[in-house]
């Protein structure tokens, strides 16, 4: 008997209707022989529906109260589920985060999780209960606050206690019906995987991949919980994400998917002193605003005045923000100026094993190349290559780098070490 | 400095708007001096929403699930009244039943408390914080879920808050602006009363009036809790329910008000043996079955047959189901036949001190005589005269009564002992 946790999004449960198949497929789960645990975010717009009403009495909520209200939302969600397993002849308890032993840091809005100790959701399963759990939240052990876990919280809920509770896999449900080589909407002939390693999938996610949040990956990565990415849809068994890049061996190489982001802008400091500590300054202001820099590109100083740039790239939700820090920073560093670019994309190949394989990187320059697109930013590590190009290049780029390395159709590419390829 | 405990209805928190009036309000009372705990409702119609969700799921939805699901409509309300304090400046914090230190019986959808225990309340108040507590919500120490309270949740939360404070008093707020000694609607010269004592209050309440739940003012009376009555859309200092009715001078006797219920039916049992035992085994079958019974009438038995009728009144929501009983009964009693009426009103003049006054119920009876208005049923008790009568009499009988006492304008009627009057 295996022990399952499954997690459904807002979309998979926006409806009545919803729900009850979602109900459906929890007891056809169960009924498999396996003892389940499902963790379920709000209803469809429903977090939405309450940031409206927040902003209309505070237009600056506490966010003490602010995690009092949305987890509302969850806790609506999870009951229904429940009740509409029961009518189904099984047997369901939903639980808080805090009931089901999710303790996290204070930070409302954006708590992490530090421990779970799930022993009421451990004893309703041995008891032969369906145990629903609200994602999204958990509970301070110091303040006894409830907290929300920010952006992906429910998937990293799910597998929090998959974790916790040594569970075979963890499900994610969502209307995708797995991880493909590429985003289907951009490339026609995207192929979806069937394994990927947690590395690549990190890789991916960083890179702008949606199916999956960054955090939850990592979370499963760290504790070694297979994921599986489904569709709530159909009974496809969508992409298993377990093992490690390491198992990959080293002859081979296998490339898994382009990846689009269009989230990013970048913002360009001309003329900063060429000494020691200046970039650093920058970095940190940046830092202390918590605004998350990615790629970072900084050229040779220039050796008429002893300055460089620096170019490095951002979300572009916090652009503003960061330009208003640079914008005060400018006088004081002497710097040339500052500029702002939010017409950018970021196109990333993943793969696991490309490390000896520097053929790989020019013919990814190549096919960008051949497509008479500009590489504007370009980094590499080891299992990917980014490059920032304009971002009405971004669909042509990454249906080009699909094809060069043959994503679509038939197996995925092989690129064999040494071969130069 | 006073410790005062506010009560406010779904009604009164139907919008951003009204929650914000609330809040100002709440806000006020704190600026003036005193310490504020308030308990909220959901908002408007969120409770009736949400078992519509739930009955969409599930026709029979599990207790413990609807518990876990109606409580979400309090945390909603309360987080949000929260929120909109400290838009004024003020700090508040929304605490659930559960933080609040509400204990309750395990019995889903319809929990008793069985103690308070608000220590993080009080430490919330002495750091200088509005608090506000989820109503009609608790938990059960054993199994540690949630539960919800039943009818008249939210007013008996308040209640049960201020006595475990030791709050001076308790204010529940809605749309009336306080106890009348009849119901406006009915009687257009109704007055409102200033001060009412416990008892008063609890024998307007068993007696059909709809300002306070008779649970809350008995849990008020345990305690000494004074309530005051009042409308969250005026200044108007409302009703102020306290003390007992022993506080009245014996020589006068204070007639209060006059109250109206039209949600009972009348069910007959004709021909009941007149022997020991026979009458307990019909009550016994509907006390088993939780019906309710109001007010008993057994005439003396015939002479002819030895049996009896026994006439007894129900709320009308239990009709079916008593008659059902009754009916299965029939046979094995050898009835002669069991009568079911719903076209009944019930009306009661409420008073203190009566007890010696045989005159107040020679008047009652001749003002609905002189209206020629038939009584069906008659019950008499220390604080209460209630008659049973037509339902389409009712709201005669109602003025006629209030005119004969002289409820309306001037002062409310004063009834001296021996005088006969």
């Amino acid at each position: 008997m295996a022990l399952i946790v499954q997690k459904y999004g807002g979309s998979s449960l926006e409806s009545a209707e919803r729900i009850r198949a979602v109900a459906e497929r929890i007891v056809a789960t169960k009924k498999a022989g396996n003892d389940v645990v499902v963790v379920c975010s709000a209803m469809g717009d429903t977090t939405d529906e309450l940031l409206d009403l927040a902003a209309q009495v505070n237009p600056v909520p506490p966010a003490r109260e602010m995690d009092m209200l949305l987890t509302a939302g969850e806790r609506i969600s999870n009951s229904l589920v429940a009740m509409a397993i029961e009518s189904l002849g099984a047997e369901a308890y939903s639980f808080t985060g805090s009931q089901a032993g999710v303790l996290t840091t204070e930070r409302h809005g954006n708590a992490r999780i530090v421990d779970v100790t799930p022993g009421r959701i451990q004893e309703a399963l041995d008891d032969g209960k369906i145990c629903l759990v609200a994602g999204f939240q958990g509970v301070n052990k110091d303040t006894r606050d409830v907290t929300t876990l920010g952006r992906g919280g429910s998937d990293t809920t799910a597998v929090a206690l998959a974790a916790a509770l040594k569970a075979d896999v963890c499900e994610i449900y969502s209307d995708v019906d797995g991880v493909y080589t590429a985003d289907p909407r951009i490339v026609p002939d995207a192929q979806k995987l069937d394994k990927l390693s947690f590395e690549e999938m990190l890789e991916l996610a960083a890179s702008g991949s949606k199916i999956l949040v960054l955090r939850s990956v990592e979370y499963a990565r760290a504790f070694n919980v297979p994921m599986r990415v489904r569709s709530s849809y159909s009974n496809d068994t969508g992409t298993l994400i377990a093992g490690s890049m390491e198992d990959i061996p080293v002859e081979e190489a296998v490339l898994s998917g382009v990846a689009t982001d269009k989230s990013e802008a970048k913002i360009t400091i001309m003329g900063v002193k060429d000494t020691p500590g200046e970039a650093a300054k920058v970095f940190r202001a940046l830092a202390d605003a918590e605004i998350n820099i990615d790629m970072v590109l900084q050229n040779i100083s220039s050796l008429d005045d002893n300055t460089t740039d620096i170019t490095f790239t951002c979300p572009r939700s916090d652009g503003a923000r960061a330009l208003e820090i640079l914008k005060k920073m400018e006088i004081e560093g002497e710097w040339k100026n500052v500029r702002y670019d939010d017409q950018i994309g970021k196109v990333s190949l993943v793969g696991a094993g490309m490390k000896s394989h520097p053929g790989v990187t020019a013919e990814f320059s190549e096919a960008l190349r051949d497509e008479d697109i500009n590489i504007e930013m370009f980094t590499t590590s080891e299992i990917r290559i980014t490059a920032v190009v304009r971002e009405h290049d971004l669909d042509n780029a990454t249906r080009a780098l699909h094809d060069k390395f043959q994503l679509g159709g038939g197996e995925a590419a092989v690129v064999y070490a040494g071969t130069g390829r």
